[in-house]
């Protein structure tokens, strides 16, 4: 049964913080069509199986995802279900709630802002990691820098990171970070899966070895759903993600683009493999990720036990990943980042 | 009668705050079996002799030595019988009281939330000296001292300190505070007495010479019971700390082990001396710890007014310590921290 | 006539110093079977029609380049050709001359070894631009960037530069120079043509607008020939570079692979362009190059007037490339750098 | 035979230089007696066999060994032997070489007219490493991380560091130079083996991962003969080096204290395991510390052919080093530096 591997906790990157490797993401999962009692549920079930971070964003349902989180955490605490210290909570600050020029990227105004807002929203005092959550090449590095620090420094949040930023982008504003006495980034937050590797991967190399390190809080381990099989042969299911009317750039992405066509007969090559593991396609995808030791948690959305349960997974199959496995799964993507050879080369010379 | 001798006060260490060269532990002491009314009229007794300084830690009884100190306080202050700036105040971080992955340690979350726990089990809204109870490798020194620092700016607590850290790791952590404009760690908290020199004699003389200093607020003055000599010969009276099961590595530590059986031998020999001067072996040993002008303060812990004139015997006592009876003490136990030889010829050329 | 046009110069990135938009690379053309006039002669000929910058490495020809360069200097300046100042000469350091541990990298040993004994074979106090020729993983950043400013703090260089250096690698540079007070890195060397794009035009976007800037000296116009349209369906003719038994790794980037029979075909489009607009396919990869302002100077090659006239003429056909002639060209070669949709959505919304 | 293994290059530390894993000390073997053609023939043949590393020191014979070592490197270049940049030249500075207050230590007075002195006995613009040859008490810290980085910034040396340091004092002066922007050390020279394994395995390990890092230049790999078994049962051979009256507290350190003794009963086991294994008891010594991988050098001394053939045995016996033949030599010493319970207690705690 899911769950019975009990769950792993890393550090997060080179931070004293710890983070369960599999985490409870509200992206798509908390609106507002969700019940204020089935979101708590949710959230006491993912912290019964040992999940300790959930992610959020000021963007997220416009800030619905917030109230939601803030009220089950209310909730818990007063229920006697976690103690605040237990739970490790983010939220991203960027795209704002409303619109407005100042309603959004990350200049000091947006971000001290918008922090209190969802902080507002939350009712919290803090949360454990605030994200920037884009790069802003329309505000200066260093604004940016210290204003996430003056958030920290604030105490209304105790880590900050970014996502979806270069590793040029992080090396300049730990680099920034460290020439100012400010707090660095320390973690990103980046897309990770089978299709989607290079980043993680080869870009990154040098931020986990920098003096503040880099943790991953990585997410879309299913590449929107391409990974569950559930497209093969290129085939839509009706009400499926890709199938909604606003998703064409989606589509275009996973299914239809020539790039998008091999990948799908890949997953198809994956999911014969995962039978022959006597797990599904998705799962061997989630557990794919979470081997990767960088990873520091991996965000699952879920919008019901089932789905939990198939995440939580994971951890059950972690042990199905043997070097044999992992090379063959290296072979079908055929997309391991790899240096340049000219660089590979110079690189050997130096060993 | 003990407590004749007037209290001495020394600086902490190069700070401008001073303590009571004997002071009050609640390790051991103040627990869930404590009644309030109890722990108060210690500590009002020990106020009365002069002590101004009562030791506590979140993890001593997971928390009911901070919330019996934190009553006893504000009810001495109700009462008349001292003001809050009277006294000196500690807790420490590290250990928590609940498990968890992120309620251990010196992570900023970790420091941060568990002293405003501590503080409200107090009901306190500072303390005086906040210590890092022990170091914690799997955390990165700059992100354990800029979070005792925030702790320190945000008026959480006056000093922080440290506990059982090596003379490298108290270096490192004041050089980066210096680099960072940080408040430094000014204080630490060692075993010491005269089975265990190591430190205080030697590792730390570097340490006290540097621009913040270090105070010390050492425990363990009799080694467990050991330089009391009620384990003479071996033996374990029932109903001592050493007999009781869960307290195996002392017995091994203080009994059974070579060394064990050289150092009750030693204390033999204390006891004789000590006769000769016409007091107890733990009188003797308690007085030879404050003869140490690097001893900001020792702590003792208390659980009858006896044990607490015992304590306090020792400023009495400090005036048989002549050097013919240190130095007969060195001898006994012929543990007195040295540099190496070629050490030593180095230092001294350089004189 | 080529060489009508009179020669541009241009700032080196955001440096006070102008170099010609066309110079003189002495990889490949200068070695031990270079008759020393005959170097001198292409020298005064470059000079003379304008061109300041004279490029070398130490590696070109293990050391010879940099001799026959230094004296053609030399006698320049006691011909009365030129002045030294006249002129901008650089190095590049990395791969040494010699085998041997410590005759390779950016070790602060190579760097400062290698730069005397560059300057050594040049006869020459100074160059104006050192080079790193590759980046080295194995060394520390600081290492390296100490080590390059200490040349020019010792008056060996007048400012440093990097060569195939990724951006994050610049970034952590400038940045380490900012923090330690050091002389930054303002100039890159990358390979920039048709065919590699991507790192001029998109990757070093930020690097541009740093405090410090980055110039570029682009090598490799022709991408090894292919730009030429000489191996036109795949043939390689005899003699030319590709032919070389040791060049089998080009043939295979330039020939073979599948992604090379699509740039070939495409070079052929470009030669249909050039024949319309009366110019070589050469000279239109030529001028394409210096058409991007981010191009301080193009370094080319040249074995004979006439290939330095090839050269030359690049400045009198920028006039050809029009917004529509530059638009088909990136028809053609459909390899426009451009952010991911998703960046570049969200770098609009910030506009 | 030896030498047939190729000899192993490593990274000093972290930093950019490699330097072979034997190199030659000149401590004891080059002096007054010895003939300056003797000298030379000896460190071609060593440089013949790969090593590249040559180690000296002011004190050594007060200059003659500086003297003889600049001698032969200059003459090794006018024959055609070497280049400079193929040697790793080092002294250190601390005795002096004369008598006087101010010869001695580590005040920025003897720290730069000491190096000038030994470069100007050595015939040398630079060496490669500059040693503190012993900690200096009696000068502030800064005082001598500023003179010895303003060594490295004049050009007299590439890299500095330190011999006998505590980690303490090594962690200061790095943490120091970062405050102030100076040249941190990046290398130790301490006493390692056998019989002296704490500082290397235990004290330095945080050291390591600094971000300078910390190199082991490593000496004494037989405990002045110990570990040759030549002492077996206490005996001290006619003419050996402990047999000499003015070695009379290597004897007692060595021979006769109680820990002395059952060292060399230790020792006896450990000869017969290097029988089993097929080689000397020297032989598995040597080969033992160059296991380590901490080791960056191996200092050896030589007085012979046979000698330097001996050392470099250590390259051939490597592969004997089974885990097996580790834990076997673990067990013989049972001196493998560990924490104490209660810290590796806490380490557990937090992983």
């Amino acid at each position: 049964m899911p769950g019975s591997t009990p769950m792993i906790y890393r550090h997060l990157g080179k931070t004293g913080l710890k983070v369960s490797v599999l985490s409870f993401g509200t992206w798509l999962t908390f609106n507002s069509k969700t019940p204020e009692d089935t979101s708590y549920k949710f959230m006491v079930s993912a912290f019964k199986r040992g999940i300790n971070f959930f992610d959020c964003a000021e963007v997220y349902s416009r800030g619905e995802a917030e109230t939601l989180v803030g009220r089950a955490v209310n909730r818990g605490i007063a229920e006697g279900v976690w103690h605040r210290s237990d739970l490790v909570l983010s939220t991203k600050i960027f795209f704002g709630t409303r619109p407005g020029p100042n309603n959004i990227g990350l200049s000091r105004k947006h971000i001290i802002e918008g922090t209190r807002e969802s902080l507002a929203r939350m009712q919290q005092d803090y949360v454990d990691l605030l994200f920037c959550h884009r790069p802003d090449v329309a505000t200066p590095l260093e604004e940016t820098v210290r204003a996430m620090s003056f958030c920290v420094d604030q105490g209304l949040a105790f880590y900050w990171g970014t996502s979806e930023w270069s590793a040029e982008q992080i090396a300049e504003a730990q680099c920034l970070a460290d020439r100012l006495n400010l707090h660095p980034p320390v973690v990103e937050q980046p897309e990770y899966n089978l299709l989607k590797r290079q980043k993680v991967e080869l870009d990154y190399l040098a931020r986990y070895e920098s003096r503040p390190g880099l943790g991953l809080t990585v997410w879309s381990p299913l590449a929107s759903g391409v990974l569950t099989n559930k497209y093969a042969g290129g085939h839509i299911p009706e009400g499926s993600r890709l199938a909604a009317p606003e998703n064409a750039y989606l589509r275009e992405r996973y299914i239809t683009s020539p790039e998008a066509v091999e990948n799908l007969a890949k997953v198809e090559r994956l999911a014969t493999l995962a039978k022959e593991l006597g797990i599904s396609c998705s799962q061997l995808a989630l557990a794919w990720v979470i081997a990767n030791p960088r990873v520091s948690t991996l965000i699952t959305g879920a919008t019901s036990e089932e789905q939990l349960n198939e995440n939580l997974s994971a951890l059950d199959n972690l042990k199905l990943l043997t070097p044999e496995v992992m090379a063959k799964i290296d072979e079908i993507f055929a997309n391991k980042p790899q240096y340049p050879q000219s660089e590979a080369k110079v690189i050997a010379m130096r060993r």
